[in-house]
């Protein structure tokens, strides 16, 4: 007989947080450091604290090798995950990055050059988005588990919130998307539903799902740019990080985006093609691409877009509802969902 | 036949650290923010990052079912462990906590009311050290793994590193120890074994070794007065964080400790009593104790032990080692070890 508790499979990742987050709020305390410790973006992509000019921007994310990392992910792809991942976090609020701390839960019959492998990959990451690697902690464990804690800085005037989309404004992505649902397909996929594919673009699609980059030094120009209005990274999904933006706006917007703007790939038009899958799920819910979705200053857009490199995909409505014009010409309202960890579907 | 590829079990948890953060100071990088954004203390509890009068203190610290929670050990006290493990080594840095992000790895089967009790205990542990939860994530796993990184901050002219002891300092504990090693053994038991043990007497020890305080007052307190020379937390074990201490100074140090001045609370004499157990062992190898062990200037120390509750064990001397005095007043030479995640023994 099943048992009638409810399990946390019940209610998703980001409901479970904002569980947490929200009882997190009613704590009071006093802090001797700063006359007004504040703690933004509840909804956001990552934590900041007040230290004067500047905000002090902190965000974790955790990778299970079950869940996140597939047999073909070598050590050092793992290793410069853990720190992607969290970059990305960065990247979305308009932070600089300083630095990491990474925990990781090991199996203890690890090899030590899988060890090598795996801190060469977060050092190479590190270096590529010219942070350190201020601490860590090792630990035994069945499963191998990464947990990375991102540090960045921004100014206040520079940071890019996930709440504050205007009526008319751009709604452009940073770039490409659905190749993360194509690489990952790729790897479960059997040799003779892709022998159509060329080996040499199967093995780039399958890379670039497996050493995704954070768009950090986009993240930053447009933070500089002061010309946004919202922003955050679609690793979850783009529909549902749509969602996210109109849930967390004050004002009732919402977003009407058109399918033949959406900068698709031919990769993914053939991977989806040849595994009879819907390119459109790999595009919107399926998650993984490491881009920025972010909402911008009409007038500003234009200046922006080729500095950037920026695709503008639809604008921001006052429907309070995602709206998507497809090739056809015919509008639809599409819901906000995405992968969601723990999440039954 | 067994391989002869080495596995990291034959480094242990300090070793593999140190061979992650050493590889990480080699990469250089600029930062628009610090003319010099240092990052400190290579062997200590928490990095320091520099931000202009104070540093901004960072660590981590994730923990699993299996290495780290005995199966007594409710959600609520789980939840309170994972924030004062971090807040341990904030205290140990002379740091005020600021905040923590708590990364969770969850069985998809945990009921929503034990994910209720992990939070109230983590909210309670950020509520009692005046610090907030800023951040979190949730995954999924088939282990329970908590992963926090606290941050803190500390003047510079108040932080406590490692590295600072000179000879004649006064070596001293901040409370009794013992008392993990009795609970965490009273768990693993026979009831035959401990018949003659005062069932609240038991209760109280155990619930000692299960909801650990981390001495984050006391650790403000020794920073305030700028006496201290050295300090790190021993939840690792008393004689392994002597050995840290000497290690971590540039000059050549050593310590020598008394016996009887080790502060033993009578229930770790019945305890190793009735288990047959070696009560030094409990006290200087075992850890768990959440005290600071510092170094102190001589002349400051009397007026510091009062107001702070401090208990003098020994003094710093030139020897490069650890001597312990023991009861008969013979000297002898200790090999500081601990208990090490990972490392075979």
């Amino acid at each position: 007989m099943p048992s009638k508790k409810q399990s946390i499979s019940d209610f998703g990742e980001k409901e479970l947080i904002k569980r947490l987050l929200k009882r997190s709020q009613n704590i009071s305390f006093q802090s001797p450091f700063f006359d007004e410790l504040t703690f933004k973006s509840l909804s956001d992509d990552a934590a900041l604290l007040d230290f004067g000019e500047n905000y002090l921007v902190a965000t974790t994310d955790l990778l299970t090798q079950t869940t996140h990392f597939p047999r073909e992910m070598s050590y050092q792809q793992m290793g410069k995950k853990i720190v992607t991942v969290n970059v990305s976090d960065l990247a979305a609020m308009g932070a600089t990055a300083l630095g990491i701390v990474v925990a990781m839960a090991l199996p203890s019959n690890l090899s030590i050059t899988d060890f090598d492998d795996l801190m060469d990959g977060i050092l190479q990451a590190c270096e590529q988005y010219n942070m350190a690697l201020i601490g860590g902690d090792t630990n035994e464990s069945e499963e191998l588990t990464l947990s990375g804690t991102g540090i960045g800085i921004v100014p206040k005037n520079e940071v890019m919130m996930k709440s504050g989309a205007q009526e008319g404004d751009v709604v452009a992505v940073t770039g490409p998307l659905g190749l993360a649902a194509a690489g990952f397909k790729l790897l479960l996929a059997d040799d003779g539903e892709i022998e159509g594919l060329n080996p040499n673009s199967k093995d780039k699609i399958i890379k670039n799902s497996l050493e995704p980059e954070a768009r950090l030094e986009q993240g930053l120009k447009l933070a500089k740019s002061r010309a946004v209005t919202s922003a955050t990274d679609i690793t979850d999904g783009l529909l549902s990080e749509m969602g996210e933006l109109i849930d967390s706006n004050k004002s009732s917007i919402g977003i009407i985006f058109h399918e033949e703007l959406l900068p698709i790939p031919s990769e993914v038009h053939v991977v989806s093609g040849l595994l009879n899958e819907d390119p459109l799920e790999m595009v919107l819910t399926y998650g993984e691409d490491f881009e920025l979705l972010v909402t911008i200053d009409d007038v500003r857009f234009n200046e922006l877009k080729e500095e950037i490199g920026l695709y503008k995909i639809g604008s921001i409505t006052t429907s309070g509802q995602i709206h998507m014009v497809n090739k056809e010409g015919k509008t639809k309202i599409l819901i906000p969902r995405g992968y969601e960890h723990l999440k039954k579907m």
